[in-house]
């Protein structure tokens, strides 16, 4: 799968990711309108919101990028009919060709991680049948429990050539708490960072592996060292814009060959139009101005990839 | 929220907690005819199967057990039809008196966090209605991201007097590949156990806290330990039966009090019926089966506690 997300990224040229998490703050008001006529406001009346949003951002976007990144707690929070539309999301986006990276940050061991991988990845066997749940391409996924917990994702990936970005480092404030401390003079998410590396090997879809890591681009020296250690691990980058981070910052997050990373924008992308630079586009025309940003982002980031 | 765990566990004289974790393959043959009859065998069929499942266990064990805890994978796994079931195994649980603890392990940072704990524990905004989504009593949250990531758990524990059980060492043979792991010569569990020493102080419910622990029971020195760091935390004890932990491991898991402390079982009591000492109540009585595991499971806690 990992190469079918190279080729979407080398198609549009375009190393980025749009994190589709629409807060209902970020939802302009008349598309939250006619949600709310319809459905009433119910978890069913912000679950059409969420789906309308969603739907004319990837309008509006989808022949510029190659993936999206659908955050699962942001319809979760709307109960089922939330989850209804993150499958919706999903489907949606696969129909137009896009990448799709499960933000869902599961984590457990033993046949719970497997059913998790089911869930997102895989298929599960109903009797004689064989069903397909949630169906994305890719999902994130917690270490703190060990191989027990990313082996049956690996499974699921190499069964069903899919993907993971496993957690290394964080990109937000206190992530340091845990994962800075010191093992025998390294910190713990370079320790991790190995073991995406050793996971990865068992795993390998071409020159990269479908086993990648999450890097938080506020960290960016932190992202050149482990670019070193997972070399063949494509790196999921969060943080940019909305949290810090910017295009000269992920240089080193990218191998020689300007591959190797994928950066991801959420706010900064689908709540565009509520930004100083993107505001004359207006609440009414919110697509439009997450196109605009989405050429703003691939323009900085190319930029900075070709002056390194 | 941890008062109506206690008052519950002192009811019914049990300090456990039955894991509703059902994969297809514990459900007895007839079971699913009938779901998959009505159904078909899709996810709708199956996720009957577990629905008609659970219900036959919790009525058969709800006057003897203070608490569930339904791991979502059981149900993600099924798709939407899935989360549906879980949905109202909870809302069916609630009907009969008992506890929900999610096991959700969950775990992300700030806003997405906020989402996550408003989606199992909190409530909703949707215009100027307030939604609740999922609704459990506790949920198990992962710490790797830091206190960005448990905050807003907190903060919906205190307002809405709701729990959650963090992950300090897992139940799991390879939960020491991070967690083990020596950092100032004291492993990284123990670090994080002092943390949610320290989070659960701003979350108390009479002398315990509303922020709990999860520590498995298969690793019987280091709750001992635990317990120390942690005096106000309740543990969650899982690996108790079929992942190897027994009555007699668990005393240091508990306080002098006999509280602060519940132990898990999912398949030693939902798949009891498939075991030799549960084997003469047949796949037509496994509610029944279940019973009687769970008297089993109570006596062999209680008899230990005893004797501690």
């Amino acid at each position: 799968m990992i190469q079918k997300l190279i080729s979407n990224i080398k198609k549009t040229g375009a190393p980025i990711v749009v994190g589709l998490d629409p807060m209902l703050g970020y939802i302009p008001e008349h598309v939250k309108k006619q949600a709310f006529d319809r459905y009433g406001e119910t978890l069913e009346g912000a679950a059409e919101a969420v789906w309308q949003f969603n739907k004319e951002i990837v309008d509006a976007t989808c022949d510029l990028i190659p993936a999206v990144k659908p955050q699962i707690a942001m319809y979760e929070q709307f109960g089922l009919e939330g989850i209804r539309v993150f499958q919706k999301t999903v489907d949606y986006c696969h129909e137009k060709g896009l990448v799709v990276i499960g933000d869902v940050k599961r984590g457990d061991i033993g046949s719970t991680s497997a059913a998790y991988a089911a869930a997102h990845l895989g298929k599960v066997q109903v009797g004689s049948a064989v069903c397909t749940p949630f169906g994305e391409d890719f999902a994130t996924v917690n270490p703190y429990l060990g191989s027990d917990g990313i082996n049956p994702f690996i499974d699921v990936c190499s069964k069903e050539n899919k993907g993971i970005f496993i957690l290394v480092k964080t990109s937000n404030p206190s992530s340091g708490e845990f994962q800075d401390r010191l093992i025998d003079g390294r910190p713990l998410y370079e320790l991790v960072g190995e073991k995406v590396a050793e996971w990865g090997e068992q795993c390998m879809d071409g020159e990269y592996s479908n086993v990648g890591a999450v890097v938080g681009a506020t960290y960016p020296e932190m992202g050149k060292a482990l670019r070193k250690i997972m070399p063949k691990a494509y790196i999921l980058v969060p943080g940019y814009g909305a949290q810090g981070g910017k295009g000269a910052d992920l240089v080193h997050f990218f191998n020689e060959d300007g591959l190797g990373a994928i950066v991801n924008s959420s706010r900064g992308i689908i709540a565009a139009y509520r930004q100083e630079s993107y505001a004359k586009y207006g609440p009414k025309h919110f697509g439009e101005a997450s196109r605009a940003a989405v050429e703003d982002m691939v323009k900085d980031i190319r930029g900075a990839l070709e002056n390194r």
